[in-house]
Parts: C-alpha cells; structure tokens; sequence
C-alpha cells in the first residue's frame, strides 16, 4: 500500500473498536442490560439531531454530532467512570488525556490534532456546541433512569439532590430540555424512585 | 407539559432504543460477539467523520453522518437480513417501508420527513452522500470479517465472487477505498480464510 494515511485511518478506526467493551453503569430503556459507550455515544448523536432546535444558543450540528460520537473513546484505556462516584473524578482525569493522546495519535496529524481539540473543548464545556453535547449526555441516562424505575439512582443509592446537582448542566445548553428534567426529577420523587 | 413536540420528540429517542437489541451477523474485530446496529451505526458515523477525504464527489459530512446513524432504524421493526441471505432481498422491503413510516412519523411532522428522505436517499444510493455512506456501510464488515480469519465468509460458506459482487458498492463512493478493499480481499484469498 502507498497509502500511509489511509493505513493510519483504518488502524484508528479498528482501534476504537473496542469501545463497545466498555460497560457504563447506566441500562438500556426498560432493561437489565447495561449500555456501553458505542451505544450511548450513537444515541446521544441522535438525540443531537433531532433535539437541537432546543438549544439555547445556534450551535454547528456537524460539530457537536462529532463531540458525542468521540466523547467517550478515551475510555478505552481509562475506563468509564460512575458519575455519582465518591472517590474517582469523573472529569479530566490524567489516565483520560494520556488515552486520548494514545488514540487520537494513531490518526495522521491534522485529524488527531482536530479529534483531541474536539474532545478537549468538550470537556471544557464552554463552546455552544460543549454545552449543548454536554446536555445531551446528561439527559439520556435520566431518560433511562426513568424508564427503569430509578435504575441507578436506586441501585447505588444516589438521592435527589445530588442528581439534580449533575443534571444541572442540561440548563447551560438548553432552558426548554431543563425545564423538561426537572419536571421529570420531580415526578420521579413523587414515584418514590428518587428519594429526597 | 405544552411542548407537544419536545415530547414527540423523546418517544421517538425512546422508540430507537431497540435497535441496541438488533444483532447483525458480523462480530466485532477480533471477537466471537455479534455486533449490534446501535454500535455499527456509531462506528460508521467514525468511519465517515475519519474518511471522508477519500470519496470521490465532494460530500456534505453532516448528511453522510446522519444517513449512517438512522440507515438501520428500520430493523427495530423489520429485524436484520444478511447480506448474503439466498432466499430475501436486502434491500427496499415492504417491511422496512412499513417501519420507516412508522418510526420515523413518531418525529415531529418536518422532522419525520426529512428523516424519510434520508432513508430513502440512502437507499437508492444514488446522490454522493448515499455513495459515500454505503461504501461505510461495506467497509465495516470487510475490516471485521479479515480481523476474524474470515468471520461471516466461513461461517456461511460465502465465497470470494459473491463477496466481491457486494463489495464492489465500495468503488462507487472511493477508488482509492475500493483498491484498499480489493487488496484485502485478495490477500484473504491467499490466506485461505476466503474461497474462490
């Protein structure tokens, strides 16, 4: 092959592969089998697309389709870790950084530089486009939640406060989506399957 | 809640849940697990995002990305057709029709039609971005199936021409992805893990 940029391209591409090992704690809709990152990070790009217009701010579509499709490729080697966990930062991590220089490196230079650029804003959260990807990441497992009468929220104990304090974020991408969680937080309270 | 369409707009987003459970025949790289839609939707949209360089007509990337994330949504209610199945078509069944409509009118009015259109465009396989999407769509499998010493090839007893035959959609979107694709499948040959 003359092609070295292409092999590079498909060696990432057979990499990334493996984050459909990955096991986040959250289920599926009405499910006892846990999602993992392929899955959520396709529904979360879904979700982009039918739900921005709920943005607060206009946002790039294609940009924040591509922030949610990569978000979670450095948990291939850093592992996913529980939103509501006590002693591990869920955010930034070094082990994060290292595996996205591991993974984004694989690709020629201006793609891994593009790719790690998209995931460091991301993360920062500050761009239209983060916050608005950041929403969407944090409203699928509350859909899911709900769905699983409590899911996490009652299989790890994690109460109201705390879980409104996370699903918080949705408000700084969208005030019409937030309205729409709290609503939900609140009718699950009533449902008993978050305590306060 | 007043927003009727924010709401229509989560039944659909729950609805497209069930596609996690749709198994493909393929198994992942390297892997004796079968992959399901959700998850090759997300490393098609990876694979365009990473590729699209390679296509031949200029492409708009978003319409790429979003064809491969919803060209599937069908199977949540007309299930999964191997591409090599002797006794159904793959493609354009009543069915899938039927599940297009279906699914995709869960959606807001302008919403559920755009969707359609993008189904169909892709289907039809006519416009760049179909090409392009379709050559994803080929390209997946191909990878997978040399990273499993044959995988779907030898399970079934396919042979090197019928591959061939299916993979030649490839050459429609890329040359130079299609001269990858041939390489590879030649050097299956030579390795044994396809037959002529």
């Amino acid at each position: 092959m003359k092609n070295e940029k292409l092999l590079q391209q498909i060696d990432f591409i057979r990499e990334i592969d493996k984050i459909k090992y990955i096991q986040r704690k959250t289920k599926l809709f009405n499910s006892d089998r846990r999602e993992n990152d392929a899955e959520h990070s396709w529904h979360l790009a879904m979700m982009a697309m039918v739900l921005h217009e709920h943005s607060d701010d206009p946002v790039d579509l294609l940009k924040v389709i591509k922030m949610v499709l990569i978000h979670d490729i450095v948990e291939i080697d850093a592992g996913d870790t529980f939103i509501y966990d006590q002693h591990k930062n869920h955010d930034n991590t070094d082990e994060e950084m290292k595996g996205a220089e591991r993974i984004f490196g694989l690709l020629p230079e201006a793609q891994a530089k593009e790719m790690m650029e998209l995931w460091k804003e991301f993360e920062a959260g500050h761009s239209n486009e983060a916050k608005f990807a950041k929403s969407m990441d944090r409203l699928e497992p509350l859909l899911q939640n709900v769905s699983n009468n409590g899911g996490t929220w009652k299989e790890f104990g994690v109460k109201y406060q705390a879980v409104y304090n996370k699903k918080k974020v949705i408000e700084q991408g969208s005030n019409s989506l937030w309205e729409y969680a709290e609503e939900l937080l609140d009718k699950s309270v009533e449902r008993g399957i978050l305590k306060k």
